[in-house]
């Protein structure tokens, strides 16, 4: 595995497989590798022949009071697993490299990003679309893997690839858990042992969700309702949005239908922990 | 000389010539061609193997009191012309296939673009950095050309190309002018023979600046105010603007040190009509 820490190296790099035909996989992560962020890059490894990760802790995507100095790295851990999963080339860019002075492009994406997280983390998904926008100019993938964890950036981002004729076929991947059910997050090691115990709460809560909506109930303030109380059970929460909404629009839907998004942020301690599910009357594996 | 009139083939064609080693030269329009954008492409013809020109009237970048629906066309002269020059590929999509329902994404500069036109005219470069973004994923091009004639489009587009390093080398084209000077504009074809001739108003003032400065004037006021009588002293016209600004920042300034830049928008009659050039105390070609 290589590890490439400037643009105009990684940009030859890519031409360089570009010109030979080889197709290139891309995962962009912030890094401290989890089995989520190793699922993407086995992913991007069927999906082409060469696979490059990046580790950036893009600065213009966290908000001033939000966790970018505190943000956890090990770049020698993340090495070895990228090595160990096949990655080819580790590009690790410094913030100079991609933000030099004089910097003040942004891309935005317009409707998508005024639901769920966009309201409390004004500005994040215009740092999210504009690093994802640089690195996909740096790195040239034809395929790049992201996690449906961060459903809404994953909505966001095909929005962006679609809208600027981006050729780069984007591939969502189903949130990896621990064994107990939390979804992997690099944030989950701002966890005390007992607020990770209380961290399950999102998991549980979605789980009835999907229960209620199984067994019939399609009123959406009902089942925000319990999931609230729920969540409030668990001690350390503090509940920053709970929404069932269109998971095409992401607007906001008071009776389900067909199906649904719930998706949610909690603060558990200092960590802000999100998850969602899909909500649907008959599910995938009820057809069988 | 080919016609695309759709994007996926478009990308196919420019994968094609990567693939094949061929450097691609593209000269982006908004169509009703003069000597100014066949001057463009043969630029690109001197630049590249292969060479794509788009006509485009991209309907994001007009204001809704703009010329948009009455911007001059004539396709069938276009070819012709464009085949004349050499063009390989003219690329016409329609506005249907670059704004399809749902269009939602932007590209923004933030400082370059709040002066000069783009105090009048908002939301005209983010259409601009816009359409260009979704232009260059389309036809993939190494090196790009564009006129001095927009100089703050020209500034724009170099920010934005560098801030989300887009792998296209930008080629500016000093503006091609009639034999009395008038910089050539498809909008030019707005004026009648009688604001033909106050037309003339903006290269005479500019000259008539670029005369003060070499001969020792540098108090931009003084400068600026010169021009503005000569302008209104022509029939017909009306002066949006009149800037001597920094030439890489655009900010007023009031002394000219080195060099500057004057850039002004002048209506005559219906027509909005722009023009520009670099103050220099000791001028490039006096060196010699």
């Amino acid at each position: 595995m290589e590890i490439i820490y400037n643009v105009s190296l990684m940009q030859r790099k890519a031409d360089e497989w570009r010109s030979a035909g080889k197709k290139i996989g891309f995962v962009p992560t912030m890094g401290f590798f989890h089995e989520g962020h190793l699922e993407l890059m086995r992913v991007a490894r069927k999906n082409a022949d060469v696979v490059v990760a990046s580790i950036f802790v893009n600065p213009i995507q966290f908000g001033p009071s939000e966790d970018y100095n505190r943000y956890p790295k090990d770049i020698e851990r993340d090495k070895k697993k990228a090595q160990d999963v096949g990655v080819d080339i580790l590009f690790i860019p410094s913030v100079e490299e991609m933000y030099p002075d004089g910097f003040q492009t942004k891309v935005h994406v317009e409707k998508l990003t005024k639901h769920l997280c966009g309201l409390f983390r004004p500005g994040h998904f215009d740092g999210v679309t504009t690093v994802v926008t640089k690195l996909f100019n740096i790195v040239k993938p034809h395929v790049a893997v992201f996690g449906e964890k961060d459903y809404q950036q994953l909505l966001v981002i095909k929005r962006m690839v679609k809208d600027l004729n981006m050729d780069v076929h984007i591939i969502g991947v189903p949130t990896v858990r621990e064994a107990d059910g939390l979804a992997m997050s690099s944030r989950n090691t701002y966890l005390s042992p007992e607020e990770r115990k209380s961290a399950l709460c999102l998991k549980k809560s979605i789980d009835m969700a999907r229960d209620m909506v199984k067994k019939g109930e399609s009123n959406a303030s009902i089942i925000k309702k319990k999931v609230e109380e729920l969540i409030t059970s668990y001690p350390f929460t503090k509940i920053q949005y709970i929404s069932i909404c269109d998971p095409d629009t992401l607007e906001e839907i008071s009776q389900i239908n067909d199906k649904a998004l719930i998706a949610m942020a909690v603060f558990v301690g200092n960590a802000r922990l999100i998850d969602n599910a899909i909500l649907e009357k008959v599910e995938k594996g009820d057809r069988i």
